[in-house]
C-alpha cells in the first residue's frame, strides 16, 4: 500500500540505499505553475545535514521531474519524479545484515516478506518521506490558489513543552531556528536537550503541532472519511509517529460538555464559534475555523550505544550501531507533517468539489 | 465514504430517525458459522438504556440479516443487514430543525449538503455505529478461528484515570460493571462522576484502552497501510473521538531511545521483546506482541442546559435540548472500539494472506 | 467486490430466494428530488412476468428506501434500499441442490466458496440486477439535470439483426413492443423467434445497443479510467454478457485509417466531427458526440430440456430444469444496460467535476 | 487514474517525448527472481523498429529498475522503473501543436485539461504501454510459479481473418513471423496487406486473440469483479482497442441454449466441460478450462495523407502528418494484450488467495 489519497494520489517507491526515492503524483489539477524553487526549498527543510541537530550526512536531495509537466505547468497527467541517492555508506550497515535492530522494522519486514534490503533500513528508512515532501509541496502550490495554508512546528522535545495554544505564538518565527519552534527561548532549550542526548549517543522524541488556515466549510466525507480520521491516518503513516490528536484531543475528556462546547455566534454575518475546542472539524467536516492537531514522535530507534538483541537465527547478541544518525527526528519531521496535511486537505477539497453543482 | 476496509468491507447506511440502521459486509470469508446469539450480545453491549449511566431510551436493536447466509453459515456473498428503528421521539428535535446545536454536525452538514435530516442528528447520530457493531461481531467470529482476541475497557472518565498499563488489570472483570472498567473501585468512582454530571444536565468524556492479543507477525502494509495508521483511522471515525495513540503514544516523546527501545531476546525459541513500548507494531507491521492503544473521547455535545447558538439564518438564539441523552459516551463506546479494531485486524489479516505462498 | 463505481457507488446485496435484493448508494449528490414513480417504472421495465416473452413469474418488485432521503430529496448520505423477495418457488430448485447446471455458476461458486445457496441460483441469479436498476434510475435523475440521456434497445435476437446504425431508428418506439426494439417489423420477427425457442423449451441470445446523448467533452480518466473501458467493465458485469464494443467496434479493423478517421469541422462555432466511428470517445475521453456501444448476450443457460451434467460428487447424471424461466434475456436486459451506463457516466461526470476550478 | 489493479497494482507515468516512461509496481509478491533477460525480451517484442511492418523509429527501450529488488529478487516493496526516452523527433510534431489530429486525443485532452503536451501525442501516445509490458512481464514471472501461461496472437488484419478457434493452431509458431500470427500462410497474407496500406500512407486494424492456460477454478469476484469484466476493462484501456469478447462472444447470440451450453462430465476424476463456449469463465469465476478472448483494434489514426481538421481556434485547416508511424498496431500490441492479461490474472489470483484458509 504505497499509494496515498483518493483523488490526489501519491504512489511512492524507493529504498535508503537503492537508486533513489521517487513517486508518481496522480490526480494533480492541470495548469498549476510548478514552482521548482519552492519545491526544492521544501525538500531542503527535510534534508539531512542542515544543522548540528540533525545527522551529519550530506545529501543534496535534488528532485528530477520525469513527466506530467509541460512548459512549467502541470498537464493533469501523472507527475513522475525521483531524487537520486548518493553519499551512501552502505558498509555502515554490514553488521546489521543479520542482526535485528531493536524497535526497528528489520524483524517484522524479514518475517513478513522473507527477504529485506538491510542497507540503511531499506524501504523502512525515513528517507521514503522524500516523496511525501515533493507531493506535499505541489499540494501546497494548489492550496495556495484557495488561500489555504499549512504550518507545523516543534511543540515538545522530551519534557520541554510549549504550554500554550498555537495562537500564542508568532508562527513566522518557526523557521528561524534549527528546532523549528516558534518560541525562540524554548527553541534554545530544546536544542540544548537534543545536543545533550546526541552527546550520549542517545536520542529523544517529542510532539509536532500543525495548523491549517483558510479551509472552507464542507471538507470531510462521513462516516469513514471524516476529515480528522483522514488527517490522523496520514500522520500515523509517518515514520516514528506514535499518536495523533486534534482540537483539545486527549484533554477533551477532562472537560464537561458545558465547558467544552464551541458556541456559535454571528461574526458580522458569518457564522463562527467563540471557542475552537473542536479543532475546526465537527461531525468529521471542516467548519471554517482553524484546523489544528498534534502528532507524537518517539525517539529515534538507532542509538550509538550497545544494545542486546538477536540475529536472524534467533541467537542473542550485542549490537552497536555505526553511521550518521539523527539524535531527534522532530526538526526534520516538521515539513513532513505539513506535506501529509497538505495532501490530505487537497484530496478532500477535490472530493468535496466533485459533488458541487 | 460510507465504506470501511479493503478486503473485509463494511458499507453502512441509516439515520437516527429513519427506517433503520444497516449495512452490507462484503468480503467476509465463506463458511463461518454465524453465531446470532453472540452478534446480538455485542449489539446489546452498545444499546441505550442498558444501565443508569446511559440514556434511558429503550431500543431493542435486533439485527435482521438479509443475505449472505445459508443454513447458518456465511457463503462469501455480501451480508446485508438492518436494525429497524423504533421508539423515536422525533418531536424532541423540533426545536433543533432550524437551530444549530453547538459542537454538533448540524451546521457542517447543512452547509456541505444544503439539506439535512434534523431528527436525532440524522446521519451524524452515533446510532450509525450499530452497523459497526454488527460487522465487528462477525469479524470477531472470524478472528476467533485464528486465536485473535480484541478487548477494550474504559480507562479514564474525566480526571479519574487508571494509572497502570493494561497488564495490571484482570480484563475479565470489565463487563461486570456499568462503566466497563476492569478496576472495580475505579469503576465505582467513574460511575459516581457520571451520575454527578448527569444530575447537572451535563456530560463528560474520557479514554478507552484496547488490547489485541494473538496477532501473528506480519500484519500491516507499509508505507501508507501501516497497521497503527489503519487502527488510528478506524478509531477516529467513531463519533466523539478526539485522539489516538498506540504503545506508549504521546509519552514516547519523554523517553530517550536507550530507555524506550524494545530489546529482542530469544524466548524459548521464539523471538520476543523484553518490553513492549512499540505496542506490538514495528515499522507498521505487527511483531507478535500484544497490540494496545488508547482512544480519547470528548464529552457528549448534547447537554440539558441553555446554550447560546445561531439558527439557520445566522440569528443568535438560545437552545435548550430536550430528549434522552447519554451523560457519558464511554461505556457504550467500548464495544464500538472493539468492533472497529476487529474489522481492521481481519482486513489486514486477509491482505497479508493474499501474498502468502 | 459488490461495490461499483468511484464517486457514485452502488454496493449491492441479496440472493434470489433470500429475504430480498437491495443495496446502498453512496456518493449521490444532495438535493435531488427522488421521483419514486420514475424509479418504480424503471424497475417495472426489468421485472419478470411483464409480457409473454419473459418468465411467467409474477414479482411486484417494489422498492423500499431505508435512508438517505428527507422530505423527498436526497441528503448526500447513503441511500439504503431493498426489494423484498416473494412468490419464490424454492422447491423448483431441489434437484439442483447437488447437481451443477451446465453453463451456470453452480460449479464455480461451490468450488470457490465451498458453500452456496442453491435456491434460484442464489447470488448468481440475475435477480441481483434489481439493485442496479434502482441505482441506475437515481443516476438518470441526476443526469437529467445535465441534459444527459441514456437509451438502449434490442438490436439483435438470434440471427435477426437490425442492420443500420442507431440513427436510422426512432428510439421513442422502443418501449412500444415487448422486445424493446425500435423497428416494429423487426420487433415482431424477434418476438416470433423468442416464442419459437420458448416452445422448444429452449433459449436464445442477442445484442443490445445503447446510446448516450448530451455528454459534455471531458469525461474519462486516462490511462486506466478510459471512459469506454469503464463502460465495458460495467456492461460485462451484467449476467450473460459476452462482449462489448463501442463506436464501430469489431468492424473497425476492416477499415483503413483514411476511411475511418472522424474529421473535425467547425459546426457553427462548435468543434464537431463529420462522422462518429469513434463512438463519442477519443483517447478515452468523451468528445461531445453521441456515445454508443453494443453488448452481446448469450442465450439463457437454463433450458427445459434434459442435459448431461455431473453432481457435487462428480458423478455424471441427467438434469431437467423445472421452474419458470426466461426464453430470452434481452427484453428485460435493456433497462439494466441503461442503468449501468447511467451510473458509469454519472460517476465519471463527478470525477471530472472534482478537478474543475 | 493511472493505477491499474487491486492487489497487484501498476501506477504508470510518462509522455512520448518527456524524460521517459515508467511506473511503480505495488503489491508484487516477495522473493520472485527478477529475470531481467526475460523482461527485456518482452519489451523488445513491443518496441518500434523491430520489423518492416512497424514504424522505423529505433528505440532501444531498456528498462532501469529503481527500487524493490535486492540481490536479484523482489522484496515485497514497490518496484519503481523507468525506460528513458531517446531518438525523439519532436519537431515532427510542430505542425500539430495547434492542430487537432482526427481520431486522436488532442482535442479531448486540450478541452479536458486546458493544456497538453503535443509532442508525439504526449501522454496519449501508445508509448505509455511500455510500463504495462514491464509490469506484465513481472506478472508472468509470478504466474509461471503457478503454471499459468498467457499467449496472444494476431487473428485478423483488415478482412484477412483466421477462421478457426485457437485450438486449431500451433501457438508456438506465433513469434516466428513479424505479424505474430500462428498460421504462416495467413501471416504472409496479413504482412502483404500491411505493406499495401503502408505504401498508401494509410493504416489498418484487426483483432488479437489471447489464450490463458492453467488458471485454477475460483478466480473472479462477483458481482462487479467478474473475471471477464476485469479482463475486458484491462483490454479496453489499451490504445486503439474498440471491443472485447470472451468465449464465443458476439456469436453467442446466434446459438440456442441447447446448442451452446457447456455440458459437464467427469474427466478421470476431474470435473470438466465437453465444450468451452463459456471461455473458461462461468458466473464471473474461472472454471478451470482455458480462458480465451478477442480484442478489436482500429486502424492507427495517424496517416501520411492530407486530412481536413480544425485548429485550437476552431478554424478549419488541412493536416498532413510527418514522422515515422506504424501502419498497423497489431504486431506490437500482441505483447501488450498479454501483459494486461497477466496482470489481471495475477491480481485476481491474489484476491482469491486472500480468502483461502
Amino acid at each position: 500500500m504505497n499509494t496515498f489519497g483518493n483523488l490526489f494520489r501519491l504512489t511512492s517507491f524507493g529504498e535508503s540505499h537503492g537508486a533513489g526515492i521517487g513517486g508518481v503524483i496522480d490526480g494533480c489539477p492541470a495548469g498549476i505553475e510548478l514552482d521548482l524553487g519552492f519545491i526544492q526549498q521544501e525538500l531542503d527543510r527535510r534534508k539531512p545535514g542542515q544543522s548540528k541537530l540533525t545527522t551529519p550526512r550530506k545529501e543534496t536531495d535534488e528532485v528530477q521531474f520525469l513527466s506530467g509537466v509541460y512548459e512549467g505547468k502541470t498537464t493533469g497527467t501523472p507527475i513522475g519524479f525521483i531524487v537520486w541517492n548518493q553519499n551512501q555508506h552502505s558498509s555502515d550497515y554490514d553488521n546489521m545484515k543479520s542482526v535485528y535492530r531493536p524497535s526497528h522494522a528489520d524483524y517484522t519486514y524479514q518475517t513478513k516478506y522473507g527477504i529485506r534490503d538491510p542497507r540503511g533500513g531499506g524501504r523502512s528508512s525515513a528517507r521514503e518521506t522524500i516523496s511525501r515532501c515533493v507531493a506535499g509541496a505541489i499540494a501546497k502550490l494548489v492550496l495556495k490558489q484557495y488561500q489555504i495554508s499549512v504550518q507545523a512546528y516543534t511543540s515538545q522535545v522530551g519534557e520541554i513543552k510549549l504550554e500554550n495554544n498555537y495562537k500564542a505564538y508568532d508562527l513566522s518565527l518557526t523557521e528561524q531556528n534549527d528546532v523549528r519552534c516558534p518560541d525562540p527561548e524554548m527553541a534554545t532549550a530544546m536544542a540544548e536537550r537534543i545536543k545533550q542526548v546526541k552527546g550520549q549517543g542517545d536520542t529523544i522524541g517529542g510532539v509536532i503541532t500543525c495548523v491549517i488556515k483558510g479551509v472552507p466549510v464542507g471538507l470531510g466525507e462521513p462516516a469513514f472519511g471524516k476529515l480528522h480520521a483522514a488527517l490522523g491516518q496520514a500522520m500515523l503513516t509517518i515514520n516514528a509517529a506514535k499518536g495523533f490528536e486534534y482540537g483539545d484531543g486527549f484533554e477533551a475528556g477532562l472537560y464537561q460538555g458545558s465547558e467544552h462546547n464551541d458556541l456559535f455566534y454571528n461574526d458580522n454575518g458569518q457564522i463562527s464559534t467563540r471557542t475552537n475546542y473542536s479543532g475546526g472539524i465537527q461531525g468529521g467536516i471542516s467548519n471554517g475555523q482553524d484546523i489544528y492537531f498534534r502528532v507524537a514522535f518517539k525517539s529515534v530507534a538507532t542509538i550509538l550505544q550497545e544494545q542486546q538483541t538477536v540475529n536472524m537465527e534467533g541467537e542473542e547478541t550485542i549490537l552497536k550501531a555505526k553511521g550518521r544518525h539523527d539524535p531527534c527526528v522532530l526538526p526534520r519531521a516538521v515539513p513532513i507533517v505539513e506535506a501529509m496535511a497538505a495532501m490530505t486537505i487537497l484530496d478532500y477539497y477535490l472530493l468535496n468539489q466533485a459533488y458541487q453543482k
